[in-house]
């Protein structure tokens, strides 16, 4: 199933419907980035506006397949930007609650000016891709549904020696050259491995308190270069930080997250 | 007045009620830090815990000195974090949009690798104050309510020479040795001059869309050593990074803001 039609959504009801589809999930959860895809296109259809800005997701409880409800409320409709709530509820709880602006990045202008590269990466044919184990469970079945390669200095925690270092570059895409959209990067901004699998610490899962993205460009068509790293780990949580870069060497969003690190 | 009167919330009537105090503002608009604290003092209160996690604002409209109310809705009250919406509402219109998850910082616990330093700073002795200039509004009537001293590397912005660098590192402290306490933390996120005042860019102002800040750690008394840079203006956005330490040394506050740069 392609990613556009894993994160449709029904708004033709109120409240919007869609599903949680099988296959997005890590050990049976669904991917907080899926969820978010989810969320934010929904929020995008009642701001009647194309692209998610900075959208944030408070994590609340685990997403398993099966049919969802959102229930978009704007806030604000402004010239440049809508704000939009909204809360994503599986049929007993809730999963994410949302927070967002929605624009056109199109519209948005101003100079440029960027201290900062993509990160330096092999071809992807020369990176590890990480794929489902679905004996063991990690590699997750999202990596089934994406085509992600690892920096081969970040990819050997997949062999059972970490790097040490709290960080993981690589590639991604969706799968049969389905194009990456706005929606795709909130998917890809959740998608790699945690950063803290290469840190040498007593620490199994970060479960995600919250992530915020901030898309800054639309992206070009071909692979993405990302890099999240974690500069912080203190007094029980850590951040990841992601930059996405595009083809065209464009940074298209930056996102934090901020999750526990409960001992493993 | 003090920074915790400023920020009081009275939570004995439904919808909550509070005050934009004078004084706390930028050429007239509160300042987004200072709206931020209070709207989190709400959703303390509200989810009954201590300490704001991980908190976002939507800035929505500028806010005036006079009454606000604020209604704090619980969206999930879990077993470490509860997770509280709100909207700051100005007498017509809605001020900012909030989203949080709320708990006790010293019930956290974990692991800890740190990969970063506070930044190097002279004493604040020898770092310029900057200091309100009511006839031009610049430096803001905020400056009066703090002690905020720039690196005097950073500081030559307020002479009419930018370092051309968007980087902005400093000490912050309350007035009259009032204690910060997570809510000062909160202020400090957005009481730095904006960091494209360094950058030599035609761009006046920064207004903010969206600021995420996550609390770390309760702060110890005294000074609290800042550091906000920008590596991203692009897209007619930029993104700024605030890191907050604490006189022990301890990263106590991260923020992230998106702001657009319309041209000045």
């Amino acid at each position: 199933m392609s990613f556009a039609r894993a994160t449709a959504v029904n708004s033709s009801e109120h409240p919007f419907t869609a599903e949680i589809a099988e296959g997005w999930d890590v050990v049976g959860n669904a991917n907080g980035g899926y969820l978010l895809a989810i969320g934010a296109r929904a929020m995008a259809i009642a701001a009647a506006r194309p692209h998610p800005v900075s959208v944030t997701a408070h994590y609340l409880s685990p997403g398993r397949p099966g049919p969802i409800t959102i229930d978009p409320q704007i806030i604000k409709a402004g010239r440049r930007l809508t704000t939009v709530r909204a809360t994503l509820l599986g049929e007993e709880r809730p999963l994410i609650e949302l927070l967002g602006s929605f624009g056109d990045l199109r519209s948005i202008e101003g100079p440029t000016r960027v201290d900062a590269f993509p990160p330096d990466l092999p071809p992807p044919e020369e990176c590890p891709r990480a794929e489902y184990d679905p004996a063991r469970g990690f590699p997750p079945a999202l990596m089934d549904r994406l085509d992600l390669r690892l920096h081969p200095d970040d990819a050997r925690f997949l062999g059972g020696t970490p790097s040490g270092d709290p960080l993981l570059r690589g590639w991604v895409r969706l799968r049969d050259d389905e194009p990456m959209d706005v929606f795709g990067l909130l998917l890809a901004t959740d998608a790699f491995p945690p950063t803290i699998f290469n840190a040498n610490l007593p620490v199994a899962w970060t479960p995600t308190v919250e992530l915020t993205a901030h898309v800054r460009s639309v992206p070009e068509p071909g692979w993405l270069r990302c890099r999240f790293s974690t500069r912080f780990i203190s007094g029980g949580m850590m951040e990841e930080d992601g930059e996405l870069w595009d083809s065209s060497g464009r940074l298209v969003a930056q996102s934090r997250q901020l999750a526990l690190t409960p001992a493993g």
